[in-house]
C-alpha cells in the first residue's frame, strides 16, 4: 500500500468513498465502505474514516477533504449551505477537530437557494469537478439521482438550481405502492420514451397515468417489460416538463446517470442539445480542485 | 339480535362491513371486522363472513349482496369488470357457491375503461347509491380515497372516469420518503389551499415543489403545521389539474372524503360548482338498490 499525500472523501448517506492522492493529484489507492452518514453518530465518523483509510496516512499530517452528507446537520460536523449564486466547492469549508493529530479534516459546504427553496450537498463538488476541466462552461448541468438536480452554471458559478424527486418517487412507487404488483424485471426503452413524451406534453395527467399502469395490468393489457419503463418515463417526463426553463435555452450536460431511464434520449427528442460526462470522475476532480484551491493547511 | 331479511356487505381490502336489513330496506344491525380481502385466501371468505354475521341469518335462506374487493381476482370469487358506459352495480353480479345452504351470495362487479385504461371496484356501488336518491343526476362525482375517482355520470350510467393516486402518494411521501423528516402533526388549511393553487396552475413543477418542502425545513423556513398541508395541497392540486375536463364543464358532487385536504374548497376557488354527500350512506344505498334490482333469488 502507498502512503497518500492527501485523502479525498465522498461521504454520502449510504457509502464512504476515499481516494489516496499524491501531490500531483494522481490516485494511489481508492476504497469504499458502507459506513455512510446514515448509520453514524457524529462521534463515530473519525473512527469510521480511520478504519477505512488509517493505513494510508503514515506519520501525517495529511489533509482530508470531504464532500457530501458528512457535512449535514446530522453528519460529522455541519458545513452550512452557501447561498447561490456561488462558486461550487470553493468557499466555506469547515475545519473539523479530530482526536488523531495526523489528519487535518475539512468538509465542503453544500449550496442553498431561497427562491424557490432548494438545497444540494455533494453535487456542488461534481459541478466543481466538471468546471475544473471546462472552466468556461456556460449552460445547464443535470445530475441524475435519487434527487435529480438541474443547475444553471455561468461564469464559474452556480446561478440557480432545482431538485426533482424523480429517483425517490420511482423507488417508492415501484416497491411500496399498489403498482409493485404490476411490474416484471423487463425494460422497454420504447415504452420509456413513449411515456416520457406523454408526461412532458401533459404533466397534469401524471397521477392518473400512474394508476393506469395498474389498471392496464389488471385488464391484461401490458407488454412484458413495459410497466417499469413506463413508470420511469412518466416520472422523467414530468421532471423534464418542470425543468423546461433550464433546457429550453441552454445546452445540457448530463453528469453521470444510469443506462435505464435515458433522460438524454428523451431530452434530445424534445429538442434539447445534450452531452454526457462521467459522475465518479467529476466528484474526484471536484475534490482535487477544492484541495488545490484551499492550499496547504498552515 | 334481530334476524335479517338479507345482508349487505362492503368487503374492502382492509375491512368487512355488514348491514342486516329488513324487507323494507331498514337497517336492523350493522357490524364491521378487520377481515378484509387483503388477509384472506379465497377459501377463507365464507368462514370470515359467517364469523361476523352468522347469527343474523337464522334458518335462511338469506340473500347476501357484496361489493368491493371480495370480487377481485385475489378475492372470494372474481366478478369481472364491466366496461363503461354502464349502469353501476346493476348487471354482471356473480353468484358464489357456498358450503352453508342458508346463504345465497352475489358479488357485484367493478367497472373498467380501456381509453385510457382504468378500473374501479366498490366505488360503482357508491355511485349507484347516489343515483338511487337522484336518478336524474347529470354531472361529475368525485370519490376521494387512496385512489380518488373522478366520474362522469349521465343518464343513469357511468360514462367515463379517471383514478388519481393522490391518497397513496400522500401516504408514501409522508411516511416513507425524505419528506417525513420535515413533518409535524399540525395542519394549516391556508397552506393547503396555497399549495393546491400552485400545483393547479403549474402541475409540471410538482416533483420539484415536493423537494422544496424538504429544503424549506432544512433552511428553517417552514411554519409549524404547514408542511403536511402543503404536501396534500400539491398532490390535490395536480389531481385537480388532471381532472379539469371533469369539473370545468359539470357540477361536482363529492362523495365522502376527509376533513383535511379540502378538495371542495380548492375546487370552489378554481370556479367549480361543488356539492357534498356522505360516502357510507351511499355504499349502503347502492347495495340496497342492487338487491332490489336483482330481486329475490328463486
Amino acid at each position: 500500500m502507498e502512503r497518500a499525500d492527501w485523502i479525498a472523501c465522498d461521504w454520502g448517506t449510504s457509502n464512504l468513498r476515499v481516494w489516496a492522492l499524491d501531490a500531483g493529484g494522481a490516485v494511489r489507492d481508492a476504497r469504499v465502505s458502507d459506513q455512510g452518514m446514515g448509520r453514524l453518530a457524529a462521534s463515530e465518523f473519525e473512527a469510521a474514516f480511520l478504519d477505512l483509510a488509517g493505513d494510508l496516512i503514515g506519520a501525517g499530517p495529511r489533509d482530508v477533504v470531504i464532500c457530501g452528507m458528512a457535512g449535514a446537520r446530522q453528519g460529522w460536523c455541519e458545513a452550512p449551505y452557501l447561498p447561490v449564486p456561488a462558486r461550487p466547492a470553493a468557499d466555506g469549508a469547515v475545519t473539523v477537530p479530530t482526536a488523531d493529530p495526523r489528519i487535518r479534516v475539512r468538509i465542503l459546504p453544500g449550496l442553498s437557494q431561497t427562491q424557490p427553496e432548494d438545497v444540494m450537498r455533494g453535487e456542488e463538488t461534481q459541478i466543481a469537478g466538471v468546471l475544473a476541466a471546462r472552466p468556461d462552461f456556460d449552460g445547464v448541468m443535470c445530475l441524475p439521482g435519487t434527487h435529480t438536480k438541474w443547475v444553471r452554471v455561468q461564469g464559474g458559478e452556480v446561478v440557480r438550481f432545482r431538485t426533482f424527486m424523480t429517483g425517490e418517487l420511482f423507488a417508492l412507487l415501484s416497491t411500496q405502492s399498489v403498482l409493485k404488483h404490476s411490474f416484471d424485471d423487463g425494460w422497454s426503452a420504447q415504452a420509456f420514451l413513449a411515456a416520457g413524451g406523454e408526461a412532458l406534453a401533459a404533466p397534469e395527467r401524471m397521477t392518473a397515468a400512474l394508476f393506469s399502469l395498474r389498471a392496464a395490468s389488471l385488464l391484461g393489457d401490458v407488454a412484458a417489460g413495459s410497466a417499469r419503463a413506463r413508470l420511469s418515463g412518466l416520472l422523467t417526463g414530468i421532471e423534464l416538463a418542470g425543468a423546461r426553463p433550464f433546457w429550453e435555452k441552454h445546452r445540457v450536460l448530463i453528469v453521470g446517470g444510469t443506462d435505464e431511464g435515458d433522460r438524454g434520449a428523451l431530452l434530445t427528442r424534445a429538442g434539447a442539445r445534450v452531452e454526457h460526462t462521467n459522475a465518479r470522475d467529476a466528484t474526484l476532480s471536484g475534490l482535487v480542485a477544492a484541495h488545490a484551491l484551499n492550499g496547504e493547511t498552515p
